[in-house]
């Protein structure tokens, strides 16, 4: 690794995300049952992403390469003194790069970005089977206080 | 009960939202932590919420009256074949009114507006030491197949 970088993707980045988000047993498990990709809903919602000041789809890169990806979800809420929560989801590393901190260093990058927001609570859900992520998750401060539950419709 | 309706929530429902979010042990002892209530960041939060069109404040009302609340968050999303995920949080029925099938009736509802928006996933946390709710969401269709991991900032 010469120097990692983090910051919002771009259209030009669509195309390695969506490598990243399916370089994944979970996910690949997952799409044998929904079939396959819809390339013009993925644009659109990477458009919807972009638009919005409330999501934000996060690239690590390293030397012009997009290694790793999170998106961040500011969500306005009553509980809390009325502080705003932020969500991560899709979180990946790439995979012949794990283990080498890329993860931990994007993850300590979400934390400040939702400090800096004046974010009350970080929150993201990790499937059970990820044993791993757990106690990556737990090393960073995560509590996993909560059921993460998922209805697919 | 008369008739349930479901609707956004107005600003004239917000103290009766923040009874009902108060009325909580589990809330009550965060609070003990993160002290009193900030009533202006409270109403930014409910301004946030009401001019997102990502984010929608449910009341449940019963004869003029607020008997329950949650809140929605639409999140693009590049996964599952780039369909927005629903993300319900806060979800409270009136503590005098439980039992009655409020809870149940507003969280069907909840799922047909994902349902109408084309939503691919509907998804919550809930404390693990609410052993009642995990028994109210699985009735409901979904799976507690994540950890929920939490960070207070």
């Amino acid at each position: 690794m010469t120097q990692l970088i983090f910051r919002s993707a771009t259209r030009a980045d669509v195309p390695e995300i969506l490598a990243l988000l399916e370089d994944d047993a979970i996910h690949r498990s997952r799409q044998q049952v929904v079939a396959e990709r819809d390339d013009a809903a993925c644009w659109a919602a990477f458009e919807a992403i972009d638009a919005d000041p409330r999501n934000e789809l996060i690239v690590a890169e390293d030397a012009g390469t997009v290694v790793g990806t999170c998106q961040l979800t500011f969500i306005p809420s009553l509980s809390r003194r009325g502080a705003e929560r932020m969500t991560i989801e899709a979180v990946r590393v790439r995979t012949d790069l794990r283990g080498h901190g890329i993860g931990k260093a994007m993850m300590r990058w979400a934390l400040d970005r939702a400090r800096e927001r004046g974010c009350g609570l970080a929150q993201l859900t990790t499937d059970k089977r990820r044993t791993d992520a757990h106690r990556f998750y737990a090393g960073l401060g995560f509590t996993a206080s909560h059921e993460g539950m998922k209805l697919a419709l």
